[in-house]
């Protein structure tokens, strides 16, 4: 290729580094041993699936139909699957080989939601049986919960698990259309086994007789075989089929499925947490909740997930900015037509960008504390240790929401980073951008989870003010809130000091915490009934929850800093913390940083509002020569990426163009059985273009007053 | 249909509707002829291509390719060019019988940008030959104007257009890759004819010896014919196509356009701003920005479109949220699973859609002054009266932003407000995100239109600190900013009250306003030369353009209310415009109300919090009855929102799972030539799922620990 301006930027953006990109990468990637491990999968699956080329237009962009992605998401999947049965890794089962989440293939969601339930549910002897084939992927199996008209409630799930203890059977059914099963990944058309949830009745002795035929046990789990493994076709007894397009996931089969008395064995209810013994006694050995364990692993994994959503969007959206030039600073416009400026260069855009990558590096750090928290638990619950349950889950509840709200919001700036070719599918943003909105429902709804952290803080707050609490036993992510507002507010705070902003970010979650506490007791105080209290302040609910979680993000990210021993890498983490911790207190612009968290009033005067904007401007202008660096340190590879935009060498118009002339509907047009333009200017557009009018009607009387015409009378 | 519980549900929550919905829909629609009007073009169009049908699954969610988007695109485009030019309205103009922009549609730039560029700035001479044409239909016109080098910047297009003596002729060239047309609708497939933005180059007599060939005259309009009319085959040198999919617009062929030494005749340069005689005399007889008239009148059009949208998404997910029943209030659960309480119940769903339907209406009222502003600026510049168009430009660049900004964050919001089926594309909601949210981005990225409008600012507050202002003649939209904002502060604010809350919104955005203007002045008087003090403070000049266009959304519904003589709508738009006010300067929760520009210290101290959230909270409960009525008063038809979930009966889950049964990958899933599930699982599945491998490699060896080896090592 010929010397190429936009590469020739790049390059020079890629130079201004001050630091060893490899060295990074190998923090936020788990070791050296753990980037190389990553190196070697995801080449091995691109090499397969033929995507090494990026000037070749991906499979994806080119076969659009719901069946032709479908078909994409299969030869993807069946890549990944078998690199890592053969390898015996795990690196695809929580994120795609395009860091989707995993779930965006059709058999995604197997090893974590499928083999994770059993492994947490199952007895000793259906482990024994189901584990080895789940590592060694003989089947592939699906989580199956949500129905129609059930998601968030799971409790209130309607499809039905019958005891028949004529044949010691169980016997799953759907009594009316809303208990339908829907959106399960995979059972469309490619799951061969499934966990269904569904309630469990059992009969009672006195029966029919009393009006009370059943006994109602609950939600449980059960394995379904859905699927003739040889034929694919499915068990007779269901019906099964795909949900059609969404935003994206459209790789994946979501489906529905609809029982008609299907007849399992009772020993294919997992039953490592109750029993329902042959004479249909029921015993339960730990709490209902246990059953949605599942469901609180896979909100870690999310945490993880979204900071690498996030980072794949500012990888595209930060190496267009360097490569795009685009008009120039108002003022310095000499009306010469050449004088183009790189858009990184506007401070606006450095602000979108730069806050943005400050939160990806956050949330970076704060999910290897997710994870080491879910670790422990994990430890602890195959120990029948639940003591520290309700922590984690008040912890990663509202973690979810808050690094899916940013990651998602966040991303759809990125997108909007890029102008008019952000908006193309082949940029590849588009569908990141729709895969990490997905994750702001899915595995519990972020209404439903900050909700639930607001629901741990209030009883944190319970104990903190009936007892003198002893900061020893309380966890860390917490231990901000037993101290006496007034002790940390009586230090005195500079915005330009980051000690100080993380100090100030604990009085802000303390502030909110303590606001919406007071005001539910007060509420419960003066007669209101508790669940009418809490709807009532609800919103001062939410607001603390999203005030702690960020405190949590941020202390997370300030406390990895002095862990960090490369002398290079160690300054550039620290102004990326500064800037963050400045864009959740004192966010600049109307976009990109949703909170409405404020700071105490006591903290709230101009002079602070000015040391903010100083310090961010500051920030900006120091992190702006390692702007690609701090991308390239995420190791996207260019076929992960998928972007016309986002490719490392910055090529992206000869790009554009040559991916754009790929695209069937251009290069086929004139080959038979290519899109017919003759068909569709024949049928469509000539006989729009000669309607006959009778005299004096329509626009062809209203040609003089014309002007006035084309303006829509509304 | 037997007994449905959600049409009860929906049933009940018309009934509880305080006002006539009819008269409300009369206030949107512009009179009850306007309205009358608009439902017979919608009914006719929707007759015409099939769609009144609301249990059969609409067209564009059963054929999914690129061509097959497209071609819907020409059906229901052809449907309604043809009923506009047969009954003579412009409804469709601005609008597609889906509610997206009109360039959503592969007939849909004609009218408003092709048309009225000629309009603007073709001679008398050409406006005589191309009106009619463009009136009656008989070409389908695009703009093109964006390259893939080039959208925001226009002064930077490099499309040549090279007077040629000789032949008396023009010639159109793209002198480089970057220079390709990239982006225009229609263009791709569809367009006969179109407008060309290109630099006009003029031989100079002294010619290439001097080393100066040519002289640049900069950007204009050139007709150029695109097609065949008879055959759709594209004019000899010119290479079309189309440019993809894209996240909506789909049924719009945007394309490409590279020119390969295209001649047109001189006379096809539009010269009603200019003139180029046949010597190649130049005559500029207006400002160079008058070029770019088209795009600020297409402004308008978004701000009026982009209020549509946000009430379309809110339709859906108001009415949604009426009969969707999902869990219950925390300490109210009983430990039953048949305690559902509708969503809407939620204070948290209420304040999202209210808050947002508030906005929606707030924007209506809006649009129907910078309509009248446009309106009143045509009328002017056809006397050629130039003298208000600084003061529209200013306006209408920020409230194009701030509309955008609202509707598309609000649309996205209301479609997580529907939980996981709201991430269906036959909720209908996907697509209308995606089409409000390009709005952010064509005619203007919203990044730069803040700044148009915050450089008007600056202007306006420089004249008004270096002289005394005279209120008379000052534009109402900025009177706030001549008053002392001493005098303003000396007043009591009762955030209970909405005069007083809209007299604090004036506080704010002068606060704002002056604060930029303040920075500014101050770097410059520093040294700092103008466009690197413009940079500096960039963050705090968008800030104040988005507090000023708050402000003038506000004034706009605050104002609009004593002209509403309806004694029942009345009281019921004062709600929503009390709440539209305090989610702008109090907003309560991290979504849906993405504002930085905080009050002034002055006016933040914790007694305004309380009693704005109570105030809140008050008017979410007043205005619950009537949600279904306030969302009805729009009168979109079912097929206009083409959604399972959105239809006015409420009969959600019946037709979710009609619409999901007919989607062709499962009607004809056993079909000859539908799609073919037995291929894909020979070819993809049961390979994966008995990968041989040697022992001792891979997971098979992994068995034991498998607990750990399910979890990714990351
Ligand atoms: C891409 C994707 C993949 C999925 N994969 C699977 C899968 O593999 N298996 C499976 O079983 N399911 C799957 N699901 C379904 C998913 O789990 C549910 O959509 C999710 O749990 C949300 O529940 P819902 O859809 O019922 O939302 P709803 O609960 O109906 O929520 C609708 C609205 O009500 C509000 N709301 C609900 N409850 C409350 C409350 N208590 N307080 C305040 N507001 C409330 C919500 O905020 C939301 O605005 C998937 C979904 C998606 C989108
Ligand atoms: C759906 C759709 C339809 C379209 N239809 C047409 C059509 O019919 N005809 C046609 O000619 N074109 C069309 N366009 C193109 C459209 O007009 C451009 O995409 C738009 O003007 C934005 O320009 P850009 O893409 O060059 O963005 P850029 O200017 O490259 O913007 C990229 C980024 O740089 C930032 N930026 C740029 N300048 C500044 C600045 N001065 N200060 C701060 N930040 C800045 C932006 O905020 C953005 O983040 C269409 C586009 C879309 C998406």
């Amino acid at each position: 290729m010929a010397f190429n301006h936009q590469k020739t930027l790049m390059a020079q953006a890629r130079a201004r580094g001050t630091f060893d990109t490899e060295a990074l990468a190998q923090i936020i990637h788990g070791g050296a041993e753990g980037l190389q491990q990553k190196r070697g999968a995801w080449s091995r699956v691109e090499e397969a699936v033929g995507a090494t080329d990026p000037d070749r237009l991906p499979d994806q962009y080119a076969y659009t139909s719901r069946e032709d992605l479908y078909r994409e998401g299969l030869q993807t999947g069946k890549a990944a699957w078998i690199d890592g049965v053969k390898h015996g890794h795990s690196l695809f089962d929580v994120i795609t080989p395009r860091y989707g989440m995993s779930n965006a293939s059709p058999f995604g969601i197997h090893y974590n939601l499928f083999g994770r339930t059993i492994d947490l549910m199952g007895t000793p002897e259906q482990k024994r049986k189901w584990m080895p084939l789940v590592a060694q992927g003989r089947v592939n199996g699906a989580y199956i919960q949500t129905e129609l008209g059930h998601g968030s409630n799971v409790a209130g799930i309607q499809t039905t698990a019958t005891f028949d203890p004529v044949d010691d059977a169980i016997v799953l059914h759907t009594p009316q259309l809303a208990a339908i099963k829907y959106w399960p990944g995979s059972i469309g058309y490619s799951a061969t086994h499934g966990v269904v949830m569904a309630r469990l009745l059992v009969p009672t002795p006195a029966g029919t007789a009393a009006g009370k035929p059943f006994k109602d046990h609950g939600i449980h789990p059960f394995l379904v075989q859905l699927r003739d493994p040889e034929t694919g076709q499915a068990t007779p007894g269901l019906e099964l089929g795909d949900i059609g397009l969404k935003p994206a996931y459209n790789q994946n089969d979501n489906g529905y499925l609809s029982f008609d008395h299907f007849k399992i064995p009772r020993t294919d209810m997992l039953m490592g947490h109750c029993a329902l013994d042959s004479d249909g006694k029921f015993t339960r050995y730990l709490p209902p909740e246990a059953v949605y364990g599942t469901m609180l692993s896979s909100r870690t994994f999310i945490t993880f997930g979204a900071a690498f959503q996030l980072a794949y969007a500012l990888t595209i959206a930060i190496r267009y900015s360097v490569v795009r030039e685009q008009g120039s600073l108002p003022f310095d416009n000499q009306g010469k037509a050449s004088q183009d400026i790189p858009i990184i260069a506007y401070r606006s855009q450095q602000y979108r960008l730069f806050s943005l990558l400050s939160s990806a590096y956050a949330m970076s750090f704060a999910s290897k504390i997710t994870r080491k928290i879910q670790d422990d638990l994990d430890a602890r619950l195959r120990k029948g240790d639940y003591s520290t349950v309700t922590h984690a889950h008040g912890l990663m509840a509202g973690a979810k929401a808050w690094f899916t709200t940013v990651a998602a919001d966040g991303a759809e700036d990125a997108r909007k980073c890029c102008g008019g070719h952000g908006y193309l599918n082949i940029s590849g943003l588009p569908d990141i951008v729709n895969m990490v909105t997905a994750c702001c429902t899915l595995e519990g709804d972020n209404m439903v989870m900050w909700q639930q952290t607001a629901r741990y803080l209030m009883k944190v707050m319970d104990v903190f003010e009936s007892v003198q609490p002893r900061t020893s036993q309380v966890p860390p992510e917490i231990a901000y809130l037993a101290n006496d507002p007034a002790i940390l507010c009586a230090t005195p705070i500079d915005p330009a000091s980051l000690k100080d902003l993380h100090h100030l970010s604990a009085i802000r979650a303390h502030y909110h915490v303590k606001t919406a506490h007071n005001a539910l007791t007060e509420a419960v105080k003066e007669g209101t009934p508790k669940p009418q209290a809490w709807n009532l302040h609800m919103l001062l609910l939410i607001r603390a929850a999203h005030a702690h979680i960020s405190h949590f993000v941020l202390s997370s990210f300030y406390s990895a800093l002095p862990t960090i021993s490369d002398a290079k890498i160690k300054p550039v983490l620290t102004q990326l913390c500064h800037l963050f911790a400045l864009t959740q207190l004192f966010p600049q612009l109307p976009t990109s940083s949703p909170t409405t968290a404020s700071l105490p009033p006591a903290f709230l005067y101009p002079r602070f509002e000015v040391i903010a904007s100083q310090q961010t401007n500051a920030l900006l202008e120091a992190i702006l020569p390692n702007a690609i660096a701090l991308t390239d340190a995420w190791d996207f590879t260019d076929a992960s990426l998928a972007s016309a935009l986002g490719c490392k060498d910055g090529n992206v118009y000869e790009r554009l163009m040559s991916w754009t002339r790929q695209l069937p509907i251009n290069a086929r047009a004139k080959e038979p059985g290519g899109f017919d333009t003759r068909e569709s200017w024949e049928r469509y557009i000539k006989p729009a273009l000669r309607i006959d009018l009778e005299r004096g009607t329509g626009r062809r009387a209203a040609d003089e007053r014309f002007g006035e015409g084309i303006r829509a009378r509304l």
